[in-house]
């Protein structure tokens, strides 16, 4: 264990955070907000500072990272990040618990969008736009942004960037990490833009469409609204942030593919025929419910809903129209099932990851088929090419890790908890990173009231979700502070 | 597919359930029952044989059976026996509704417990043996029972006995099959015998004190009383069962060990310390819940009550002395993950098994071992011994279909089901082969108001859990007929 990097790395990432904070300081300068607003950043830059130069000023000779340093160096980042970002909250007295700040901000790095506030409309400007921003810098990843800007090597940073991507991976698109991050961001930036500009032309205003840009971006989930998207009652603007929702789930090489003009290959692609086919077939079965239950009697405005939701789900966005937690039973148990799936791998969304649903699946049958006839040989495809042992291996054991890290999550929370429903909701609901849930208290129940070790367990809970458990056992495993490879 | 064999196998084995009927037949002469309960059983068997010969006469030539053969034959015999023992109930008018009677059977055979009778106090004696008796055949295996009485060469019986007997198998006892049946039968007979002793003792009247026996033997939990074990209201009377609950439970080769004088070995067995581990922590953390919450005031009792529950639902039994689903939501998630748990490999108890889990948590944690430092080495040991890749392979995939099965059951149920709770509950309990539940409607309530659908469902529920999926995905899969080989 190189501590002297993981030491470096840190403390010069929080000053990255630090910098970004000059973009609320500019928003509270510009809807000239009382001067205590600005001063809570600027406070709060003032002790990232001084921490930064606590934990090291010296630049270490040794720079080679392991996996083992890269994975410490992901945790403590965003640890620290959803730390010191809680900072202004609690300084300017908006959110004066610093708990609830700290599950705020973690909220929005992972771009859960879970909120512990009743009332988001009583915020200032500066204080919804950082909240909002930790959504589009947390959806591509917190050391991704730092590292485009921070001047390193690439090889060092290879270990870094493996750490926190999520998803598992499959082929090389583009060989040399620093251009890949470059057209990544290229377009998830241009699409960003495309998705305010959409906004507003639906009528929203400018700020409003900023940050919930960025909540699509990410598909975090955090709005300037108490009613989330369902405030504005436009079905232009519920089919915009459906649409680029979906999106937004997408696995960003396949845009990249577009534009080499690789159509053919994109529509080939079978991740993407499963996340289109399992959104066809949710909107269906959701809405047939609907119907069946008499919940919508106009056959539109049910289709909008219902896959405005369903889009929200499995993107793991979480922004709402309406209060889905009072649908039928089945449409719930859908929606639990979304959740569980999550975005493409790639993307900016969370949950499992429809790649590793897929090859967890196809491996199963595998398994079937060879339970039929032992003497068989039986190799998992992936996009037409065989995968490696390893590979599927690999997918295996993170699913067993996911069940039995979200088993921990809800039995820690369930003593805080009304009922079961209740808890796998909130569980699900922050490990995978959505933001809404079917809470027996309404969907959009906010985490106000849950109590200071649940929170704990919430805050931990997001963080493992978004940076895929790995790191985060890294961190609290005592092997990694007691061998010395 | 060599399907004369498959056709041979099934007609024969059937007619064995028809000769077992002979005991029900003589317990309604013993308590001189009117003469058409015992004509119902007499007609049953008739249907049963005329039904043997329309199927086949004549025995095969080629006798080999191959796994997939083995496997449709197993399929094929555990749901001929559940449809062919239902008749009974229908022709005396006990259970006039064909698929309640079958859903009995089932539940009856694969040792779940769980009932669509609300008034069990009202059957006769012939009706209530045959329902406990199912549960002694169940546990140990419908297969393994009649090809104990059934001649043929033990080679043919390989297979069959493979797809029947629950849990991974590590090492042999003892190489001979047919041995092997033996002595594990004798355990199993003597030790229920046993309890009906211990149960006599304590006051039980000798007709319950059997039917009791033989479903704390199979671990299945149907019961003479509506108010199950609590019924007796007797200290003794519950540590009796508990204890017993606790043995069967364990794996048979466990005491077959003890005969040997291998006592060290037994204390050594990583299985039986995991399961004990789990009994004892889960019986003092509800024990505190329930203190806590002021549901015993009498330590006492609460520990008894507590015991009992956590005996009952691991070993997937299912008696009942309270009923526990108004207790802490703590303890009902606590119960949830027992009943996933389940009994020991080898046991008559149900569920994923102590074994599997084991193995499957020490690889997820030899993953988390190699992310931190990817060149080194792991091999998952059990019971100090090293695990074949392929070992370690087959538990994850079965982990895989084992929640891909439940999951997809509990979808189907949902849209029958008041709240997400009762379908997990519902779930949970006919996979696993428990019996008792936390339905938010009271733990032990019947399945009576499922409508048709969600009863056929959760029938086959309870079959792929007690054959542990893989024998009726060869049933129903279209490849089985297809494929020449």
């Amino acid at each position: 264990m190189n501590i002297k990097i993981v030491r470096y790395f840190v403390s010069k990432l929080i000053q990255v955070e630090a910098g970004l904070m000059l973009l609320p300081c500019l928003i509270s300068l510009i809807y000239g907000e009382p001067f205590s607003n600005l001063l809570s950043f600027l406070i709060a830059m003032g002790i990232i500072f001084l921490i930064s130069f606590v934990i090291t000023t010296k630049k270490p000779e040794l720079k080679t990272l392991h996996t083992k340093e890269g994975m410490l160096i992901v945790a403590l980042t965003w640890i620290s990040w959803t730390c010191f970002g809680a900072l202004p909250f609690v300084i300017s007295g908006e959110i004066p618990f610093y708990i609830d700040a700290v599950f705020e901000m973690a909220s929005g790095f992972s771009t859960t969008g879970a909120s512990i506030l009743r009332d988001v409309e009583s915020l200032s400007h500066s204080t919804l736009f950082w909240r909002s921003f930790s959504h589009l810098i947390g959806g591509m990843g917190v050391l991704v942004f730092a590292l485009a800007i921070f001047p390193t090597g690439a090889s060092e940073t290879v270990h870094l960037m493996r750490a926190e991507v999520p998803g598992p991976r499959f082929g090389k698109l583009v060989s040399k990490l620093k251009e890949t991050a470059l057209i990544l961001y290229t377009i998830y930036f241009v699409l960003t833009l495309i998705t305010v500009i959409l906004l507003i032309f639906g009528g929203m205003n400018v700020f409003d469409s900023f940050c919930h840009s960025f909540g699509i971006a990410g598909t975090g989930g955090f709005s300037t609204r108490n009613a989330s998207i369902g405030f504005y009652n436009s079905a232009y603007i519920e089919w915009v942030t459906g649409m680029m929702m979906l999106m937004f789930g997408m696995n960003f090489n396949l845009f990249y593919m577009v534009i080499l003009g690789q159509v053919v290959s994109v529509f080939r692609n079978e991740e993407l025929r499963v996340y289109l086919s399992v959104i066809i077939s949710a909107t269906g079965i959701i809405t047939l419910t609907n119907h069946l239950n008499g919940i919508y009697t106009d056959l539109a405005t049910n289709i909008r809903h219902t896959f405005f939701s369903v889009s929200s789900v499995i993107t793991t966005t979480g922004y709402l129209t309406v209060d889905f937690s009072d649908w039928a039973l089945t449409a719930l148990t859908i929606f639990a099932l979304l959740m569980f799936i999550g975005g493409m791998a790639g993307s900016t969304g969370g949950g499992f990851k429809v790649a590793r649903l897929t090859i967890a699946g196809k491996s199963m049958f595998n398994e079937f088929r060879l339970m039929q006839n032992p003497r068989r040989v039986t190799v998992t495809k992936f996009n037409q090419s065989p995968l490696t042992v390893d590979q599927v291996t690999r997918i295996r054991n993170y699913s067993l890790a996911y069940i039995f890290c979200l088993v921990l999550i809800i039995l820690l929370i369930t003593p805080d908890t009304p009922d079961m429903q209740t808890a796998i909701s909130a569980g699900m609901n922050t490990f995978n990173n959505i933001g809404v849930g079917f809470a027996t208290d309404g969907s959009s129940v906010p985490f106000t009231d849950y109590n200071v070790f649940s929170k704990i367990v919430l805050i931990f809970s997001m963080i493992a979700g978004r940076l895929e458990i790995y790191p985060l056992i890294v961190l609290l495993s005592p092997n990694t502070y007691l061998s010395k490879s």
